[in-house]
Protein backbone atom coordinates (compact mmCIF):
# COMPACT_ATOMS: atom_id res chain seq x y z
CA UNK A 1 0.00 0.00 0.00
CA UNK A 2 0.87 3.36 -0.60
CA UNK A 3 -0.74 6.61 -0.46
CA UNK A 4 -0.58 10.41 -1.38
CA UNK A 5 -2.24 13.78 0.25
CA UNK A 6 -3.95 15.15 -2.70
CA UNK A 7 -5.60 18.10 -1.27
CA UNK A 8 -5.02 20.20 1.91
CA UNK A 9 -7.55 23.15 0.85
CA UNK A 10 -9.53 24.46 -2.17
CA UNK A 11 -11.00 21.42 -3.58
CA UNK A 12 -13.47 21.93 -6.24
CA UNK A 13 -17.06 20.25 -5.99
CA UNK A 14 -19.39 19.35 -9.06
CA UNK A 15 -22.41 18.55 -9.59
CA UNK A 16 -22.53 16.98 -12.75
CA UNK A 17 -26.52 15.99 -14.24
CA UNK A 18 -27.01 13.50 -17.04
CA UNK A 19 -29.70 13.58 -19.66
CA UNK A 20 -31.76 11.26 -20.38
CA UNK A 21 -30.29 8.80 -23.20
CA UNK A 22 -26.92 9.82 -22.66
CA UNK A 23 -24.35 7.23 -21.99
CA UNK A 24 -23.03 7.32 -19.06
CA UNK A 25 -18.90 6.77 -19.75
CA UNK A 26 -18.55 9.00 -23.25
CA UNK A 27 -20.52 11.82 -21.92
CA UNK A 28 -18.30 11.91 -18.46
CA UNK A 29 -14.94 11.23 -20.27
CA UNK A 30 -15.93 14.30 -22.50
CA UNK A 31 -16.60 16.35 -19.58
CA UNK A 32 -13.74 15.36 -17.41
CA UNK A 33 -11.55 15.92 -21.08
CA UNK A 34 -13.04 19.40 -21.65
CA UNK A 35 -12.60 20.44 -17.99
CA UNK A 36 -9.08 19.14 -17.94
CA UNK A 37 -9.71 17.73 -14.20
CA UNK A 38 -7.26 16.74 -12.27
CA UNK A 39 -7.20 13.74 -9.63
CA UNK A 40 -10.69 13.43 -8.54
CA UNK A 41 -13.70 11.03 -6.90
CA UNK A 42 -16.95 11.03 -7.34
CA UNK A 43 -20.03 8.92 -6.11
CA UNK A 44 -23.22 8.85 -8.15
CA UNK A 45 -26.77 7.81 -8.19
CA UNK A 46 -29.72 7.71 -10.81
CA UNK A 47 -31.63 5.13 -13.00
CA UNK A 48 -30.57 3.48 -16.63
CA UNK A 49 -32.17 2.16 -19.54
CA UNK A 50 -29.58 -0.74 -19.90
CA UNK A 51 -26.00 -1.34 -18.62
CA UNK A 52 -23.11 -3.60 -19.47
CA UNK A 53 -21.27 -4.16 -16.40
CA UNK A 54 -17.76 -5.62 -16.61
CA UNK A 55 -15.70 -8.62 -14.41
CA UNK A 56 -11.98 -8.63 -14.65
CA UNK A 57 -10.63 -12.49 -15.56
CA UNK A 58 -6.92 -12.26 -13.93
CA UNK A 59 -6.24 -15.99 -16.03
CA UNK A 60 -7.87 -14.29 -19.15
CA UNK A 61 -6.79 -10.79 -18.58
CA UNK A 62 -9.55 -9.47 -19.96
CA UNK A 63 -13.03 -8.03 -19.08
CA UNK A 64 -16.17 -10.57 -19.51
CA UNK A 65 -18.80 -8.40 -20.53
CA UNK A 66 -22.55 -8.41 -18.60
CA UNK A 67 -25.17 -6.65 -20.32
CA UNK A 68 -28.63 -5.86 -18.92
CA UNK A 69 -31.13 -4.86 -20.95
CA UNK A 70 -33.84 -3.38 -18.48
CA UNK A 71 -34.43 -0.57 -16.49
CA UNK A 72 -32.04 -0.15 -13.58
CA UNK A 73 -31.67 1.80 -10.38
CA UNK A 74 -28.09 2.85 -10.34
CA UNK A 75 -27.77 2.27 -6.77
CA UNK A 76 -24.18 3.07 -6.29
CA UNK A 77 -21.52 4.85 -8.55
CA UNK A 78 -18.14 5.03 -7.29
CA UNK A 79 -14.62 6.27 -9.27
CA UNK A 80 -12.04 8.43 -9.74
CA UNK A 81 -10.46 10.39 -12.46
CA UNK A 82 -6.83 9.93 -13.10
CA UNK A 83 -4.05 10.21 -15.95
CA UNK A 84 -2.55 7.50 -18.26
CA UNK A 85 -0.20 8.72 -20.85
CA UNK A 86 -1.39 12.26 -21.47
CA UNK A 87 -5.35 11.29 -21.19
CA UNK A 88 -7.67 11.51 -18.80
CA UNK A 89 -9.29 8.54 -17.61
CA UNK A 90 -12.55 7.73 -15.57
CA UNK A 91 -12.75 4.37 -13.64
CA UNK A 92 -15.70 3.60 -12.03
CA UNK A 93 -17.73 0.56 -10.14
CA UNK A 94 -21.75 0.33 -10.54
CA UNK A 95 -24.22 -1.57 -8.14
CA UNK A 96 -27.75 -1.53 -10.01
CA UNK A 97 -30.61 -2.78 -8.71
CA UNK A 98 -33.42 -4.67 -10.65
CA UNK A 99 -37.29 -4.53 -10.00
CA UNK A 100 -37.45 -7.54 -7.87
CA UNK A 101 -34.82 -5.69 -5.40
CA UNK A 102 -31.74 -7.93 -6.29
CA UNK A 103 -28.38 -5.68 -6.38
CA UNK A 104 -25.89 -6.77 -9.51
CA UNK A 105 -22.60 -5.05 -10.65
CA UNK A 106 -19.48 -4.53 -11.75
CA UNK A 107 -16.78 -2.54 -13.63
CA UNK A 108 -18.83 0.12 -15.53
CA UNK A 109 -18.00 -0.35 -19.06
CA UNK A 110 -21.07 1.31 -20.42
CA UNK A 111 -24.97 2.31 -19.89
CA UNK A 112 -27.69 5.06 -20.65
CA UNK A 113 -29.07 7.35 -18.11
CA UNK A 114 -33.15 7.34 -17.82
CA UNK A 115 -34.12 9.82 -16.33
CA UNK A 116 -31.52 11.08 -14.50
CA UNK A 117 -27.80 10.43 -12.91
CA UNK A 118 -26.66 12.47 -10.06
CA UNK A 119 -23.12 12.44 -9.46
CA UNK A 120 -20.76 15.03 -7.13
CA UNK A 121 -17.47 15.12 -7.99
CA UNK A 122 -14.20 16.07 -5.90
CA UNK A 123 -11.45 17.63 -7.15
CA UNK A 124 -8.07 17.99 -5.91
CA UNK A 125 -5.45 19.80 -7.13
CA UNK A 126 -2.81 17.26 -7.51
CA UNK A 127 -2.59 14.57 -10.16
CA UNK A 128 -2.82 10.41 -9.69
CA UNK A 129 -0.95 8.95 -12.84
CA UNK A 130 -1.44 5.24 -13.76
CA UNK A 131 0.83 2.97 -15.73
CA UNK A 132 0.40 -0.02 -17.00
CA UNK A 133 0.75 -3.55 -14.64
CA UNK A 134 2.66 -6.30 -17.10
CA UNK A 135 0.93 -8.94 -15.37
CA UNK A 136 -2.48 -8.24 -15.18
CA UNK A 137 -2.23 -5.75 -18.82
CA UNK A 138 -4.54 -3.09 -16.44
CA UNK A 139 -3.19 0.63 -16.07
CA UNK A 140 -3.01 0.55 -12.02
CA UNK A 141 -2.35 4.19 -10.65
CA UNK A 142 0.81 4.33 -9.82
CA UNK A 143 1.88 6.95 -6.73
CA UNK A 144 5.40 6.80 -7.16
CA UNK A 145 5.03 8.60 -10.90
CA UNK A 146 5.93 12.08 -10.94
CA UNK B 1 -25.44 15.97 -19.11
CA UNK B 2 -24.90 19.92 -17.23
CA UNK B 3 -23.00 20.45 -14.45
CA UNK B 4 -22.44 23.24 -12.18
CA UNK B 5 -19.58 23.94 -9.88
CA UNK B 6 -20.78 23.85 -6.24
CA UNK B 7 -17.73 24.87 -4.46
CA UNK B 8 -14.19 25.88 -4.60
CA UNK B 9 -13.70 26.39 -0.83
CA UNK B 10 -15.96 26.55 2.41
CA UNK B 11 -17.29 23.27 2.17
CA UNK B 12 -18.88 22.06 6.17
CA UNK B 13 -18.95 18.27 6.99
CA UNK B 14 -20.96 16.89 9.65
CA UNK B 15 -21.22 13.20 11.68
CA UNK B 16 -24.76 12.09 11.56
CA UNK B 17 -24.92 9.14 14.09
CA UNK B 18 -28.77 7.53 13.86
CA UNK B 19 -30.37 5.96 17.04
CA UNK B 20 -31.91 2.59 17.34
CA UNK B 21 -35.58 2.73 15.86
CA UNK B 22 -34.74 5.91 14.07
CA UNK B 23 -37.00 5.98 10.55
CA UNK B 24 -34.38 7.34 8.20
CA UNK B 25 -35.97 9.48 5.89
CA UNK B 26 -38.33 11.44 8.63
CA UNK B 27 -35.16 11.78 11.07
CA UNK B 28 -33.13 13.05 8.16
CA UNK B 29 -35.66 15.67 6.40
CA UNK B 30 -36.03 16.68 10.18
CA UNK B 31 -32.86 17.28 10.15
CA UNK B 32 -31.99 18.63 6.74
CA UNK B 33 -35.05 21.05 7.38
CA UNK B 34 -33.58 21.88 10.78
CA UNK B 35 -30.47 22.66 9.55
CA UNK B 36 -31.61 24.56 6.44
CA UNK B 37 -28.83 22.71 4.15
CA UNK B 38 -27.52 24.00 0.96
CA UNK B 39 -26.89 21.40 -2.21
CA UNK B 40 -25.06 18.55 0.17
CA UNK B 41 -24.27 14.73 -0.38
CA UNK B 42 -23.59 12.04 1.62
CA UNK B 43 -22.66 8.56 2.39
CA UNK B 44 -23.59 6.09 5.02
CA UNK B 45 -22.97 2.63 6.68
CA UNK B 46 -24.66 0.83 9.54
CA UNK B 47 -27.49 -1.18 9.84
CA UNK B 48 -31.11 -1.59 10.16
CA UNK B 49 -34.17 -3.88 11.86
CA UNK B 50 -36.30 -3.57 8.27
CA UNK B 51 -36.14 -1.59 5.39
CA UNK B 52 -38.40 -0.74 2.27
CA UNK B 53 -37.12 0.08 -1.28
CA UNK B 54 -38.61 1.55 -4.07
CA UNK B 55 -38.04 1.00 -7.93
CA UNK B 56 -39.48 3.66 -10.52
CA UNK B 57 -41.04 2.18 -12.87
CA UNK B 58 -41.22 4.07 -15.73
CA UNK B 59 -44.20 2.52 -17.66
CA UNK B 60 -46.31 3.23 -14.91
CA UNK B 61 -44.30 6.23 -13.83
CA UNK B 62 -44.43 4.87 -9.96
CA UNK B 63 -42.07 3.32 -7.51
CA UNK B 64 -42.93 -0.38 -6.53
CA UNK B 65 -42.73 -0.78 -3.06
CA UNK B 66 -40.30 -3.78 -1.96
CA UNK B 67 -40.82 -4.04 1.53
CA UNK B 68 -37.40 -6.09 3.40
CA UNK B 69 -39.05 -7.04 7.10
CA UNK B 70 -35.70 -8.60 8.30
CA UNK B 71 -32.48 -7.22 9.90
CA UNK B 72 -29.87 -5.95 7.58
CA UNK B 73 -26.89 -4.36 6.92
CA UNK B 74 -26.82 -0.62 5.25
CA UNK B 75 -23.20 -1.87 3.13
CA UNK B 76 -23.74 1.87 1.23
CA UNK B 77 -25.95 4.49 1.50
CA UNK B 78 -25.66 7.59 -0.87
CA UNK B 79 -27.35 10.90 -1.67
CA UNK B 80 -28.03 14.13 -1.69
CA UNK B 81 -29.84 17.27 -0.28
CA UNK B 82 -31.73 19.69 -2.97
CA UNK B 83 -34.80 22.23 -2.66
CA UNK B 84 -38.09 21.90 -4.83
CA UNK B 85 -40.39 24.65 -4.86
CA UNK B 86 -38.80 25.79 -0.99
CA UNK B 87 -38.84 22.35 0.42
CA UNK B 88 -35.50 20.19 0.65
CA UNK B 89 -35.59 17.36 -0.65
CA UNK B 90 -33.23 14.43 0.26
CA UNK B 91 -32.62 11.45 -2.10
CA UNK B 92 -30.75 8.12 -1.51
CA UNK B 93 -30.41 4.83 -2.78
CA UNK B 94 -29.39 2.07 -0.61
CA UNK B 95 -27.83 -1.00 -1.18
CA UNK B 96 -28.22 -3.83 1.91
CA UNK B 97 -27.03 -7.08 2.71
CA UNK B 98 -28.89 -9.98 4.41
CA UNK B 99 -27.73 -12.82 6.70
CA UNK B 100 -26.74 -14.89 3.59
CA UNK B 101 -24.71 -12.02 2.26
CA UNK B 102 -26.41 -11.22 -1.22
CA UNK B 103 -26.97 -7.88 -1.68
CA UNK B 104 -30.24 -5.64 -1.97
CA UNK B 105 -31.50 -2.47 -2.95
CA UNK B 106 -33.30 0.43 -4.51
CA UNK B 107 -34.24 3.97 -4.07
CA UNK B 108 -34.65 4.27 0.02
CA UNK B 109 -38.56 4.44 0.96
CA UNK B 110 -38.02 3.79 4.60
CA UNK B 111 -36.24 1.94 6.80
CA UNK B 112 -35.42 1.69 11.22
CA UNK B 113 -32.05 1.68 12.62
CA UNK B 114 -30.81 -0.88 14.52
CA UNK B 115 -28.37 -0.27 16.29
CA UNK B 116 -26.62 2.58 14.70
CA UNK B 117 -26.25 4.69 11.01
CA UNK B 118 -23.40 6.31 10.73
CA UNK B 119 -23.75 9.34 7.46
CA UNK B 120 -21.29 11.93 6.59
CA UNK B 121 -22.67 15.07 4.85
CA UNK B 122 -20.42 17.28 3.13
CA UNK B 123 -22.73 20.83 2.57
CA UNK B 124 -21.64 23.01 -0.44
CA UNK B 125 -22.84 26.73 -0.46
CA UNK B 126 -24.76 26.60 -4.05
CA UNK B 127 -28.49 25.62 -3.98
CA UNK B 128 -29.29 22.68 -6.31
CA UNK B 129 -32.90 23.07 -7.82
CA UNK B 130 -35.35 20.33 -8.69
CA UNK B 131 -38.16 20.48 -10.89
CA UNK B 132 -40.66 18.42 -11.86
CA UNK B 133 -39.88 16.28 -15.39
CA UNK B 134 -43.15 16.08 -17.51
CA UNK B 135 -42.85 12.62 -18.97
CA UNK B 136 -41.79 10.87 -15.96
CA UNK B 137 -43.65 13.04 -13.18
CA UNK B 138 -40.31 12.86 -11.08
CA UNK B 139 -38.62 15.86 -9.50
CA UNK B 140 -35.03 16.31 -11.31
CA UNK B 141 -32.13 18.70 -10.88
CA UNK B 142 -32.32 21.51 -12.92
CA UNK B 143 -28.80 23.15 -13.53
CA UNK B 144 -30.45 25.96 -15.18
CA UNK B 145 -32.85 26.82 -11.88
CA UNK B 146 -31.58 29.77 -10.68
CA UNK C 1 -30.18 11.14 15.86
CA UNK C 2 -26.97 13.46 16.78
CA UNK C 3 -24.96 15.32 14.49
CA UNK C 4 -21.65 17.23 14.74
CA UNK C 5 -20.04 19.69 12.52
CA UNK C 6 -16.52 17.99 11.72
CA UNK C 7 -15.25 20.63 9.43
CA UNK C 8 -15.96 23.83 8.05
CA UNK C 9 -12.85 24.37 6.04
CA UNK C 10 -9.17 22.73 6.66
CA UNK C 11 -9.51 19.12 5.78
CA UNK C 12 -6.84 16.35 4.12
CA UNK C 13 -7.61 14.19 1.24
CA UNK C 14 -5.56 11.39 0.32
CA UNK C 15 -5.14 8.72 -2.09
CA UNK C 16 -4.41 5.31 -0.50
CA UNK C 17 -3.72 2.59 -3.04
CA UNK C 18 -3.64 -1.16 -1.87
CA UNK C 19 -0.80 -3.23 -3.88
CA UNK C 20 -1.36 -6.82 -4.89
CA UNK C 21 -1.62 -9.07 -1.96
CA UNK C 22 -2.33 -6.57 1.04
CA UNK C 23 -5.10 -8.00 3.51
CA UNK C 24 -7.41 -4.78 3.70
CA UNK C 25 -8.49 -4.55 7.06
CA UNK C 26 -4.25 -4.88 8.79
CA UNK C 27 -2.81 -2.64 6.21
CA UNK C 28 -5.23 0.24 6.37
CA UNK C 29 -5.18 0.01 10.41
CA UNK C 30 -1.46 0.02 9.95
CA UNK C 31 -2.00 3.14 8.13
CA UNK C 32 -4.65 4.96 9.48
CA UNK C 33 -2.84 4.07 12.93
CA UNK C 34 0.87 5.46 11.10
CA UNK C 35 -0.54 8.88 9.85
CA UNK C 36 -2.51 9.03 13.26
CA UNK C 37 -6.04 10.09 11.72
CA UNK C 38 -8.41 12.06 12.91
CA UNK C 39 -12.22 11.54 11.77
CA UNK C 40 -12.43 10.30 8.23
CA UNK C 41 -14.63 8.99 5.99
CA UNK C 42 -13.47 7.02 2.40
CA UNK C 43 -14.70 4.86 -0.42
CA UNK C 44 -12.91 2.76 -2.35
CA UNK C 45 -13.37 0.71 -5.75
CA UNK C 46 -11.22 -2.02 -6.93
CA UNK C 47 -10.57 -5.97 -6.74
CA UNK C 48 -9.82 -9.05 -4.46
CA UNK C 49 -8.71 -12.33 -4.75
CA UNK C 50 -10.74 -13.05 -1.73
CA UNK C 51 -12.87 -11.91 1.06
CA UNK C 52 -14.62 -12.71 4.56
CA UNK C 53 -18.04 -10.45 5.06
CA UNK C 54 -19.74 -10.08 8.41
CA UNK C 55 -23.16 -10.40 9.13
CA UNK C 56 -24.48 -8.81 12.46
CA UNK C 57 -26.90 -11.10 14.09
CA UNK C 58 -28.54 -8.79 16.84
CA UNK C 59 -29.74 -11.80 19.02
CA UNK C 60 -26.61 -13.20 18.76
CA UNK C 61 -24.86 -10.20 19.52
CA UNK C 62 -22.16 -11.61 17.10
CA UNK C 63 -20.56 -11.28 13.73
CA UNK C 64 -21.65 -14.13 11.22
CA UNK C 65 -18.85 -15.14 9.24
CA UNK C 66 -19.25 -15.04 5.02
CA UNK C 67 -16.15 -16.09 3.26
CA UNK C 68 -16.19 -15.59 -0.76
CA UNK C 69 -12.98 -17.98 -1.87
CA UNK C 70 -12.84 -16.76 -5.47
CA UNK C 71 -11.88 -13.24 -7.20
CA UNK C 72 -14.71 -10.59 -7.29
CA UNK C 73 -14.85 -6.82 -7.94
CA UNK C 74 -15.06 -4.52 -5.10
CA UNK C 75 -18.10 -2.44 -6.20
CA UNK C 76 -18.63 -0.62 -3.19
CA UNK C 77 -16.62 0.39 0.31
CA UNK C 78 -17.54 2.82 2.13
CA UNK C 79 -16.45 3.33 5.88
CA UNK C 80 -15.19 5.65 8.58
CA UNK C 81 -12.37 6.55 10.65
CA UNK C 82 -12.77 6.64 14.70
CA UNK C 83 -11.46 6.75 17.94
CA UNK C 84 -12.12 4.09 20.60
CA UNK C 85 -10.19 4.08 23.95
CA UNK C 86 -7.45 5.48 22.11
CA UNK C 87 -7.11 3.13 19.18
CA UNK C 88 -7.81 4.36 15.95
CA UNK C 89 -10.58 2.29 14.33
CA UNK C 90 -11.69 1.32 11.02
CA UNK C 91 -15.37 0.27 10.17
CA UNK C 92 -16.44 -0.12 6.59
CA UNK C 93 -19.01 -2.10 4.46
CA UNK C 94 -18.30 -3.72 1.32
CA UNK C 95 -20.40 -4.65 -1.96
CA UNK C 96 -18.46 -7.26 -4.22
CA UNK C 97 -19.57 -8.52 -7.53
CA UNK C 98 -19.40 -12.30 -9.05
CA UNK C 99 -18.25 -13.29 -12.76
CA UNK C 100 -22.67 -13.75 -13.08
CA UNK C 101 -22.42 -9.92 -12.17
CA UNK C 102 -24.03 -10.50 -8.43
CA UNK C 103 -23.79 -8.57 -6.01
CA UNK C 104 -23.06 -9.79 -2.46
CA UNK C 105 -21.76 -7.71 0.52
CA UNK C 106 -21.32 -6.95 4.72
CA UNK C 107 -19.41 -5.35 7.31
CA UNK C 108 -15.56 -5.93 5.97
CA UNK C 109 -14.20 -8.94 8.27
CA UNK C 110 -10.95 -9.51 5.60
CA UNK C 111 -9.78 -9.44 2.21
CA UNK C 112 -6.86 -9.81 -0.21
CA UNK C 113 -6.35 -7.12 -3.10
CA UNK C 114 -5.65 -8.18 -6.40
CA UNK C 115 -4.76 -6.50 -8.73
CA UNK C 116 -5.89 -3.03 -7.12
CA UNK C 117 -7.76 -1.31 -4.58
CA UNK C 118 -8.38 2.93 -5.10
CA UNK C 119 -9.05 4.39 -1.61
CA UNK C 120 -9.78 7.89 -1.53
CA UNK C 121 -9.90 9.08 2.24
CA UNK C 122 -10.42 12.87 3.57
CA UNK C 123 -9.84 13.40 6.95
CA UNK C 124 -11.49 16.52 9.07
CA UNK C 125 -9.81 18.08 11.91
CA UNK C 126 -12.36 16.62 14.86
CA UNK C 127 -12.06 13.38 16.52
CA UNK C 128 -15.35 10.69 16.44
CA UNK C 129 -15.30 8.42 19.32
CA UNK C 130 -16.88 5.42 20.15
CA UNK C 131 -18.19 3.94 23.39
CA UNK C 132 -19.53 0.52 23.83
CA UNK C 133 -23.19 -0.16 23.46
CA UNK C 134 -24.77 -2.75 26.17
CA UNK C 135 -27.55 -3.43 24.92
CA UNK C 136 -25.47 -5.24 21.78
CA UNK C 137 -21.72 -5.29 22.43
CA UNK C 138 -21.08 -3.30 19.34
CA UNK C 139 -18.73 -0.01 19.46
CA UNK C 140 -21.19 3.03 18.52
CA UNK C 141 -20.24 6.98 17.85
CA UNK C 142 -20.79 8.93 21.08
CA UNK C 143 -21.04 12.01 19.69
CA UNK C 144 -21.73 13.48 23.22
CA UNK C 145 -18.41 12.02 24.20
CA UNK C 146 -15.83 14.97 24.33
Amino acid sequence: MKFKLLNESAEKTFAVVFDKGDEIMWTFRRFVTEQQLLASHFTAIGALSDVVLGFFDPIRKQYKRIPIHEQVEVLSLIGDVTIEQGTIEVHAHIVVGKPDGTAHGGHLLEGHVFPTLELILVESPRYLTRRRDIETGLALIDLKAA
